[in-house]
């Protein structure tokens, strides 16, 4: 990457890391041994995007949909997103963990990252989507109970992801082109650029594909 | 089409009509004379979802965000979709208009079909957005005047487009990969297939390759 020069980048990128298990499957493993492979990937992109000044990364980490899947793959991607995590909170990085923190599904080690914790410069928002729902995050705003959204008209502020900026540009890894309920609202606007590789074959070129995608395409915000 | 048997076929097909102004300038014509071509686009592609068997419908007609443009281009595309209505009207269709009526930027001509109004046999439903915004159709599920909604925990039965279902398949014409503020909550887990193509030179084929495209995709729902 370094060298070459963007015109125009994304100011929060999304990031659907998906193909772990077709990955896994196509090596001989079983299907949870795929998602460990995906830790370092997602550290390579965190410093490309810090390297070229991008200021919000939010990554899918798993959803309460993917809770339906059996349980050695559950606890797999649960590590794995607790070692993300951890791989990430001594480097210059301002995180935040979002997703049903009140279920025993969501890992009690992230419950700390339910508010955003700055490390080192806090150069780069990092946001890790965990035990998140579609449906968790839209149905927080018709909350009769939170009595700070009772006046609020506005559905951008009342989610539970409302920390979360307008997202520019989502880069999908493993082929698929759907966004799974990767926070809707935020998407509303994005450009979406798809990946044929799994994401534990991630190379640096798909990202670079990306961004040299995403400068040719113009912003409009929907006018 | 005629012939071609498809495995699988989406319930519901979401269509992003794109590229009418491009296509104008294209054919030295000012913007605004794009969107009466888009009309016999629409009348075949609705012709071959009821021959096929599909069963929902949507074109994205213009939104809130669209508003911004001059007057003579508010004006081509608010007639556009009147014609479009009218057009279907007298075929086996159930149809709706979905987007904020309470405005003068919402045709009165269509304020009739704010309520699902079927003619024929009623063979497919078919909804247009119209004056639709994203935000207009989820602050709907927030709006404290609504008593209906007060008990309401659920956001897909509380936005304004709860009539409209989930869709399984979205086609953008004119190359562009985003929704711009398409039903957010009914997209969730659509598959997106784009055309580069812009939308007044649909063919048939377009649809044909999503068609194909579509029924290798595996449906998971999030899974």
């Amino acid at each position: 990457m370094t060298g070459h020069k963007f015109r125009r980048l994304p100011n929060h990128i999304g990031v659907i890391p998906d193909g772990n298990r077709r990955w896994a499957v196509q090596h001989g493993l079983p299907k949870e041994a795929g998602y460990e492979k995906g830790l370092s990937p997602g550290v390579m992109l965190y410093e490309m995007c810090l390297e070229l000044g991008i200021q919000e990364l939010t990554f899918y980490g798993f959803t309460q949909d993917n809770n339906k899947r059996p349980s050695a793959q559950r606890e797999a991607f649960q590590k794995a997103c607790v070692e993300a995590v951890k791989m990430l909170s001594n480097r210059d990085a301002a995180l935040l963990v979002i997703g049903d923190y009140s279920s025993p599904l969501f890992p009690p080690e992230l419950i700390p990252f339910a508010k955003r914790y700055t490390f080192g410069k806090g150069l780069i928002k990092v946001n890790f989507l965990v035990n998140y729902g579609w449906k968790w995050d839209l149905n927080h705003a018709l909350h009769p109970l939170a009595p700070e959204k009772r006046s609020v008209k506005n559905i951008v502020d009342s989610i539970a992801s409302s920390d979360i900026s307008r997202v520019d540009l989502i880069i999908r890894w493993g082929g698929r082109r759907r966004l799974s309920g990767f926070l809707p609202v935020q998407s509303i606007y994005a450009d979406f650029y798809v990946i044929d590789e799994f994401w534990p074959d991630f190379k640096p070129e798909h990202f670079h594909w990306a961004l040299s995608w995403y400068e040719t395409q113009d912003v409009t915000l929907g006018g």
